[in-house]
This record gives structure tokens, sequence and C-alpha cells, in this order.
């Protein structure tokens, strides 16, 4: 018989994954299988939940069928937020909120869905509630296609972001060599300071494809004038010439190269320029001073939502994480994210563990130099070799009148 | 026993989409079964066949498993051009000269894949064999994302453009959910002078989702201060707005919306601005003046080269028309194109018929003004019903490593 637990709450935080949803059914059903009472869902994260919107999951999640549709949908199910809180010393008023409000739902486990941000936020919160004695129990459950996350060897919603990556740059590299002249596309691709995503692109390397000529992550100083000679060079034995560049390149004083431009178009509410527009930038140069034709190609938030391309590896560890996150805080632990430990790679094998979220929260991991090649304008074997198993397989979409079915939530919509 | 035919020779011109090269199988495979002796591609169309550069297709086709790889495959397999022959009376040597290589060849049969300006290529082609007594008989293949050839229903390949459309327009827009503020996201669709595309993005509109917000057509002269006021109103009662342009939207003088800004940075290598930008003008525009969260997406050349996510119903008509352009040129058909009649919406029937090329080169199918609703900011539910049969279904694609696996053709993109 098993046992009755208190109840449950999640939320999701940060930027969404084409798999996000994974983890939140992970964590729903394992809770539910182990006994929590009522599972709650915060809608748009911690700030949602200051605000008491919160949901009884087994409202919105009826089926079996509800359950299949809720993995392969994308984006945060329950709203996301990007909300840190205060170091504890500097404002407890919050933290009494929080905990006023989690008590009153007579909450023992909170879960949170995210990357170093929301990170950051487990750790406070288990902090406070070691700090004042608090029975409730925080994990983490890692998210995010950035792969930045320390102590994990690789992030949920990675693998399928890669694999998407793979997959459209073959069809773009494809689609480059139609017409019998020289062209140059440049494909931007996410990760303003890590090349995870860009180095994804390496991918599309295979028997059928030649991949992207160059790859030039964010963790290299980018030299413009070395970029115009590489194209150069190849444009003299191939015609159509490729490269995948991050959207967060700089040169060597620092400045993005999307910053380059005195294109004023397209600045945020604050006056301050997106981080796009460096693919754009390279193809107006190489455009202007060789007369090439050239094209840009922004792959944009698609590689965060493309969920009709995800990695079955990825799908299913999305759902182990989070389950893991509730078996690991039922036992007693808080204060911890749940990892991914690579055991093999080839075969792969992949297990859970937990890691104190205090070493996890606010670190940024960057591809290691010694996986980027000396010219710094391609990924090594290595680094194809750690992607390569997280892409494999397919969880084929729910189609429904031609179309990919999600799961609705109209709550956090108004 | 089947009857010995003479020589036949394809080629693939124009844009390509995610469908063309199951036109091609089709050609292909009927021809041999037919009798054909040597089926022939000529690579990049009929610039290419104008250097001798043709190959047997037999040696690229050599098993079933070819044959699937190869409808799967996006781009156009053989390359295309965009090359436009000059009038008959204008030039005959060129025609001399193609006809010289067709006849060494021993060519009887002579197909086109493409759009307008191919099907002009068929026109010319055929009117001077014709002239000068050559039974060569050249047949036109329809294929166009775009949509925008006149007699035919629809043409193969924008049945899985909008499927992709549809399918991501459903992701980009469950992702614009993801924070609690208010966004406008912009979408920008191809199309310069017909809104198929960009209308296909209604198709989102379903049990699931709500559907983007306002879809503008380049048929409609576009209002940006009346775009800025809609942009306002939906504000007052959702958070998230998406609206769908097309690249080619213009405004009241006839001037593109991406030519208004002074951005110069990307312009193609005659100094001319390439057709994009539009969705991130405005952007920048609400941006500015509201200080909303914004941001442009561009669809880009996926559109057309997402073989990952194709109709079913596409591929199988893509591969259709070409089997009966065959069996119509066998038939002693000539100067002809194959169209798609449909018989039925619901249950969806549709067949192929020939039709007079005269009547179809260089014309433009726009969508009816009677297909937009009044306010010219959406389809009407005649347009949906139109295209919703046309994407329906699947043809997964055939995974390898991880990645959808192409036919690979090393001829051309030296």
């Amino acid at each position: 018989m098993k046992e009755i637990r208190g109840n449950v709450i999640v939320g999701q935080s940060g930027g969404p994954t084409a798999v996000i949803n994974s983890s939140l059914v992970g964590v729903y059903k394992t809770a539910k299988d182990r006994g929590a009472k009522i599972v709650y869902g915060m809608l748009h994260g911690i700030q949602g939940l200051l605000e008491n919107r919160v949901v009884d999951l087994s409202e919105h999640i009826k089926s079996d069928l509800d359950i299949e549709l809720l993995k392969r949908t994308p984006s945060s199910y329950l709203g996301s937020c990007r909300y840190k809180l205060p170091e504890i010393h500097e404002d407890q008023e919050i933290y009494r909120k929080i905990f006023k409000i989690l008590e009153d739902m007579e909450i023992e486990y909170f879960f949170y869905i995210g990357g170093n941000d929301s990170m950051d936020t487990i750790k406070k919160l288990s902090d406070y509630s070691i700090l004042n004695g608090s029975r409730i129990r925080f994990m983490g459950v890692p998210k995010t296609i950035d792969n930045d996350l320390a102590a994990t060897d690789h992030t949920p919603g990675y693998g399928s972001a890669a694999k998407y990556i793979g997959s459209i740059t073959k069809e773009v590299i494809r689609d480059g060599l139609v017409y019998d002249q020289q062209n140059v596309t440049l494909i931007e691709i996410m990760g303003r300071n890590a090349g995870w995503l860009t180095g994804a692109a390496a991918l599309a390397k295979c028997e059928d494809c030649e991949g992207p000529d160059m790859i030039f992550l964010p963790e290299i100083a980018f030299d413009i004038e070395e970029f115009m000679k590489k194209v150069a060079e190849l444009h003299k034995r191939k015609k159509s010439v490729v490269a995948a560049i991050s959207e967060g390149i700089r040169v060597e004083d620092g400045r993005y190269v999307c910053e380059l431009t005195d294109n004023v178009d397209y600045v945020d509410a604050f006056g301050h320029r997106q981080l796009t527009g460096a693919a754009r930038y390279l193809a107006g140069r190489i455009a202007r001073e060789t007369g090439c034709k050239t094209r840009a190609i922004e792959f944009s938030s698609l590689q965060r939502c493309a969920s009709h391309m995800v990695s079955r590896v990825d799908i299913t560890e999305a759902y182990q994480v989070g389950g893991a996150a509730v078996k690991a805080a039922f036992e007693g632990e808080t204060g911890k994210m749940v990892i991914l430990k690579r055991i093999s790679d080839d075969p792969y094998i992949c297990v859970t563990d937990i890691y104190d979220v205090h070493k996890i929260a606010n670190i940024e991991k960057k591809v290691p130099r010694e996986w980027i090649n000396e010219a710094g304008d391609y990924v090594t074997e290595e680094f194809i070799s750690y992607i390569r198993p997280l892409i494999q397989a397919e969880l084929t979409p729910i189609m429904a009148d031609g179309l990919p079915r999600h799961l609705y939530c109209k709550d956090h919509t108004k």
C-alpha cells in the first residue's frame, strides 16, 4: 500500500524547451503514483505563486492521452517567469509571504523546473526553509536548451534542440545547393555565451550531407576579416558555403557582432538592441564586399519550441529527471537538483543522481576549449560524440487534422 | 508485354519544394515502368542541359529504398535554375542547340518540373518542336510552394509548406504565451505577390490553439497605422498578440513594408534589398512606439525545404503529377501541364488532368478577394476549407542516427 503524502507544487521557470512539459508530467505522475494528495501547478512560476495563481493539475491531466499530449506540448504548459528572489538577508518579507502561501496550501514538496536562475530560487527557498525550521522540501529539475548547467552531463531540452538544429541545418544546406551559382548561407543559432546549440549544427555532417563549412561559437573571439578570407577560400573549391554562427559571437574588443550594425530598426521596449542580427550583418558585408549572393537564416524561437521534432532520448530523460526529483524529495532530500550522469557513450547509458544546488545556481557551463578546433571555426569529434546519443530516436507528434496536437492550458493565456 | 519507348529526360526548375523530388520519382518510375530505355536527369535544368550536364537516373536510383529516400529529400535533387528562354523568333540558335543535344541523346520525351517560368520553357520548346516537325514531346509537371499556378486547383509543394507553416505557427503561438507580459510576435511568411502561404497560418486556429490574431496577405494594401491600432485593441483583452504577415505586404503607395526601413545592412550582390524584413520593421515600430516586447520570426527557407514535416496528400500528389505527365506524353500529348482537379472537398477527391501550357505560363494566381475577410486582416472559412485537405497525414522521414536521411546527389554540388 502506498504511503499517503502531503501536497506537492510544481512550477516552470525561465525559457521553455520542447520537452519541458515531459518533466512536468514526470513530477506529476511520480508524485501521484507515490501517494501525493494534491499536485498543484504554479502559473508563471514563483511570480504567479505570489499572486496565488495555482491550479490543481489533476483537473488538467485527466487521462493517459492527456499525459501523452502534454509530453509533446511545446513551451511551458504552466507559463513561466524570470523572477529572481532577493537574498534572504535583504528582504525576508517575500519569503514569509511565499511560505505562508505554501503552508496554507499544505505543501510539503516544491519542485521547480528550470535553468541557472531557477536553481537560484531553489537554493534560496531551501536555505530559508532550513533556517526557519520548515519541513517543506525544495528540489530543482533541470531544463534548458542552452545546456549550460553545471554538474549535470547535459540538460533535458538540449538533445531535442540539437536534433532540430541538426535536422534543419541539413535541409538548409541542401537548399543552398539548388542553383548553380556561388552563395553563402549564414545560420544564426541561439546561445548568448555558450556554444552548445551552435555546435549541434555539426551533426548535419554525415554520409548524405557535407555539413556546415564553418561553425563559430561565442567562446572564441570572432575575427571578421579572417572569416571573409575563409569564405573566399572555400569558394575556390565549392559553390555553396554555409556557416553556423552563434547569436552571441563577439569581436576581439568584446562587442557583439550583431551590435556592429547601424540598423536601429529593431530594438526592444527599453531601446536595447535584441541579440539577433549577427548573421544578417555578416550576410550584408559579404554581399557588399564580394558581390556574392547571401542569405541569413535565424533559427529563432523554433529551437526551443519545435516539439514536432524531439529526441526520444531527451523527452524520456526529461520525464526521468522529474520523477527522480520527486523520489528524492519524498526520501527527504532538499536543496538539490537532479543531474544526469553519463555512464557510457556507446552504448549510451545515463542515470540520474542529485547534486547540491548551491554548486549549480548561477554558474554557466561553456563548451570546453578542447572541444573546439584550433582555428576556432569548428567543433571536434569529441563534441559530436558527446551530442550524438542525445538526439537519438523520435517521439512522433500526435497528429489531429493534419497538425500536431497539444494540451491546451487556458488558465494562463489571458 | 510493355512497349519499348525512347529516352526520357527530366529537369527541375525554379525554387524548390519539400516534395519536388517526389515528382521526379513519379516521372522516373512511371517512365521506367512503361518502357523508357534511359531516363536522363538534367543537372540545373535547361541551363545545365545546354552544357551537357546530364545524368542517367538509374545510376542514382538503385533500389526501392533510394526511391523512398528521394521522395523525402528536400530541395531539387538535380539542382535547379532560373533560366528564361528567349522568344523563338528572337534567337533560334539556342533552340537549335537544345534540340541538337536532345536528338543526340535520342530523347523522345522531355519533362520539366516547375512553376510559371518553367511552364514558359515548356511552352516555347513544344512550340518550337511543332514548328520544326520534331517528334520530341514536352510536358510540364507543376510544383511551387507559392500555389500561384493557373488552371490547377493547387500545386504540389503547397500542401506541405502549408502544413509546416500551420504546425510551427502553433508552436510559436504557444511560445508567446510563456511569460506573463504583453508581447507581440510577427511571423513573416513567403509569397511576394500571392498570399497562399501566409493564409496557411490560419490552420493553427484549432481546438488547442487560438491561432494568429491577424493575417495580412500581399493582395490587400497594408495600413500601418490601422495595424498599430489593432494591436493596441487586442492587447486590451489578451497579452500575447500574434500576426502573420506576407514578406510582400505593401503600403497604399505600393512600397513594400520591408523597404520602409533605413536599414541598409542586408542587400544582395546587386545592391538590391532582399524582400525580407517586414516583420522586423513592424516589430521595431511597435517596440519603439508602445514599449511592448516584440519579436520578429522569419520562417525563411524552411518553408520550401522542411521535408521532415510533409503532407502525405501532397507528397502523393507530387508523385502522381509526375506519373500523369509521363502517361500523357507517352500517349502523344505535348505542350501541356498536368493539373490537379478537385472533385470534392469532403471526402477529399482530386484527380489529374492535362491543360494547355499556353494558358498557364507566366500567369500568377492570387488569393480571391472573397477568401479574405472584409477588414483584410484574416482569411475566410472558404480559404481554410480549401487548404485543410491538402495538409492531411504524414510521410515520416527515414531517420538514420537521429536525423532525417536524404538521397545525396554529388554530381551537382561542386
